[in-house]
């Protein structure tokens, strides 16, 4: 009854410590950043890695629900928190690139060109000596195939040739298995990402034995697939067990709360404002001030 | 178990033959327009009228599922059937204002707003003796609440006072129990309308009664209630009887697919020229020529 | 030589005073507001009126260059100075509508409509105590001619008597004759306005005479009339003097910066933050706080 | 007195034909293209190309002011024009990438990425047998320096090489020396292209010199130089001969009509259709009733 869809390491783990129990390879902790909870879940072991069917690494879930309360630094506080745990990921980079991954017409999947416009972009002034304590930071928002003919991780491979960056993070909607979740977390990991999809495929995987550099993913939930939502919902209200296969009809059905616009124009801001204080030697108002 | 969250009179009938059986008072009867198929249910008693909880009257509902197919005249097809549908239920108007409900900033609640991009303006053109034959159409989009700070019927009824329309056609999103229905149905109903809610509230009802016209409304469902969705879910999947009472906790949480952004711009032209054929004597080919 | 379009009343008196001299019944006056710039013309006589083409009141035109360069605090002082010299034309409203007039599809057009989306909306919280030293704020984007059927000054009419203001704010786009004023001041009076035109037409004019309250005009600069530019540039360049009739060809040809978009993006929250702070008794950090 | 800006070879050409008459390697000749005016000019020799300040090449230009008529096949007759002179500068391409240049989010120098969205995307259907026939073509926005850090060559550089197409066709804003000709024309060059100036620089060209394939550049005019402008209103209107260097303060300040959002979102369905219908083996219906 667990196969339940799901992007978030943390999620998958919870549904296989309440089905299984606690397994070798996995620990988790948590902690505090700013105000707002944090877990942290190290998968290092091959079997736990294929258990979980998320890669080995390191998978840093912030949860943001204390945003939405909208206090005076409410925002200030969640980019600091985001900026402070990704830069927990990111070894010492002197250049990034920073990859907007998704669909900017299908508003739940827009959160990564969203993001991107959010992200301070400095290579281009790296000649002025005014400059020179920034991390040179580029930003590319590839598309989606069906609107450029052109898989993102190709566009990506191809702009990662040209600009040599230390490290590459991408940005990316995932999927959540609540409901509550969505656009209240942010997941950020050291595994690299495959643009577009959950299922492995190698030609399109962008991670350190692809691309020869670090690949940070961070990714925030803003869907639920329609079947687990309604087996989770029927389970808290305390349903008899019913036969997941029975909900294949429902497979793949993603849906989406009815705000998600301005959830997203919200969550676009701490993300990207977020990288920008992991990458920048610069306080959240010097920040603010170049932002406008 | 079947106080489940809707907004269209179809389903609130299915619902109660499903429960209770039939009941005298209502009417149903099925026809086709243009290949696509049109249900009419007829509210004739007061008492059906309580008990389905929407006032006495016509609704007619077609069901546009075809359209998405995409063929090569999907939407000639699906606008001519919607002209004709609606057609039926305005008593030759020579003057009408069409308003578009909701939130334009939402998407799900932008259908409103969008649908009145897609309405031919005339009521300015008309000392032009060209255009003598047309019908006078004037559109309103009044915003909600708190971007205005004015109750759209409010507003709504002021414009009538002094565009003195025969007719109020008035657009507005629906929630429906099923997300099959979600962008695929069109209500259509000769019974007014309660801006921005389905609980009654006689000072912003917009009806014959309180604005001494028709008002017809044209109602797209693009939400879902979540508990209701879980509901039906997994009653399709043979669960048993679950209590909606512990459901409560979801009570008010709407969703909607992911792909809404795409499935509102295309249905909202479908929708816009469906009332463009009903009030105006044109061809659909000399609608496409005026619109651009 | 002096027939050039304008619609600001400084412009027009400059105008007036390079070609004829002083003349009584109009007064001007220079201040500064914040470190911002502020000229106030005062045309107190009838004959006056006529000559500049402009109605009796008071003009006050505020030169927000500085605000292009962007330090810190610019935001906060041009929005500061802008409410504070509107708050000298408003007599002690507790209630008052801003209505943003114009084409929102038309980048120079929309600076009234997306000033709007920076407008403290208040009206709707009144009955909460939480809100009771606020001033109730209502907002109307009545929209263009061709696009709604209905006169801008009608839809305004039929909103003032249903939400009984103590003032009217209308903000719109003006033609300035000069380049360099585009985008960088804002003109506010108090002699009402005239949606749509600078011609005078007694029917849609909006102002204490037709409403029964003050009406409080923001113009913003936002194109240049073509003929006006050329004679401008080439009276700068040494041209000897050219027969305007000769310019008739391209009368009403207006034409606007190539950067127009992220001007009048900017310039809409400097604006619409003015309004607020005029209307409200707010600090500019409160009211950011609020505005998100 | 004629050294004005223009990104025109037909502008450049008449500039040179006023002041100094006419030269060795250049010809011109004028055709009918479905109703609108075509006039190529061919530069093909280099003291020609130097005295012009163009490449040598092939310059096709559309004069599409019929189309702004609106008539009811006004679309279809522009875009098969474009679509017909299109053709006849590509040498039988079986792949193509197309590239829309500028900055999407200041609308004259939007052309590149709107266009971009009316062209028919094939490169990931090829697999699909009944797609065979298709030319296979990619689409590319590459954004500007200052919101990407990198330069569009580069990002197009990247792109050549994946995607290895038999053909770049690069639209792009141009600046004409006359308001008439904004939005009313299409330049079509063989020539290749530098994004983001006039001004040559090697390192940035786009070429067959610099990329190994034909490079087709279709550039729309959509600004003006003011100073420019003020020299041709001024010249029509008799003015006495002005010197141009004292209109230098106004150097590079570009302006463009008030409706220019309106008219780029026109034009760039007609110059998408365009290269649609010179790329692909389609009639006009049957590539409308695939965009939809």
């Amino acid at each position: 009854m667990w196969q339940r869809r799901t992007d978030l390491a943390l999620e998958a783990h919870e549904l296989w410590r309440q089905n299984v129990g606690e397994r070798p390879g996995v620990t988790t902790r948590e902690q505090d950043a700013f105000g707002y909870g944090v877990t942290v879940v190290e998968v290092s072991e091959n079997a736990a890695a294929r258990a979980l069917g998320k890669p080995m690494g390191t998978y840093i879930t912030l949860d943001l629900k204390p945003y939405w309360s909208h206090t005076e630094d409410a925002l200030e506080r969640a980019a600091t928190a985001v900026g402070a745990e990704l830069r927990s990921l990111i070894p010492g980079a002197k250049t990034a690139l920073v990859v907007g991954l998704g669909n900017d017409a299908m508003t739940p999947d827009a959160i990564g060109p969203q993001v991107a416009e959010h992200v301070l972009v400095t290579r281009h002034l790296m000649r002025d000596e005014a400059f020179a304590s920034l991390t040179a930071v580029s930003v590319l928002v590839p598309g989606v195939l069906g609107r450029t003919g052109m898989e993102a991780a190709e566009t990506i491979r191809g702009a990662v040739r040209m600009v040599h960056p230390d490290v590459l993070i991408a940005v990316d909607a995932l999927a959540s298995r609540s409901l509550e979740r969505v656009c209240t977390t942010v997941q950020l990991s050291d595994t690299g990402i495959v643009p577009g999809s959950g299922v492995g495929n190698r030609r399109r995987a962008l991670n350190r034995a692809t691309l020869g550099i670090p690949v940070i993913a961070v990714g925030v939930p803003t869907v639920v697939d329609a079947a687990t939502l309604a087996l989770d919902i029927l389970e808290e209200a305390g349903a008899e067990s019913v036969d997941p296969a029975a909900l294949k009809g429902h497979g793949g059905v993603m849906v989406t709360p009815r705000d998600i616009d301005a959830q997203i124009r919200e969550l676009s801001r701490v993300v990207g404002y977020g990288i920008d204080l992991a990458l920048q030697p610069l306080s959240y108002a010097e920040l603010c001030a170049l932002m406008g």
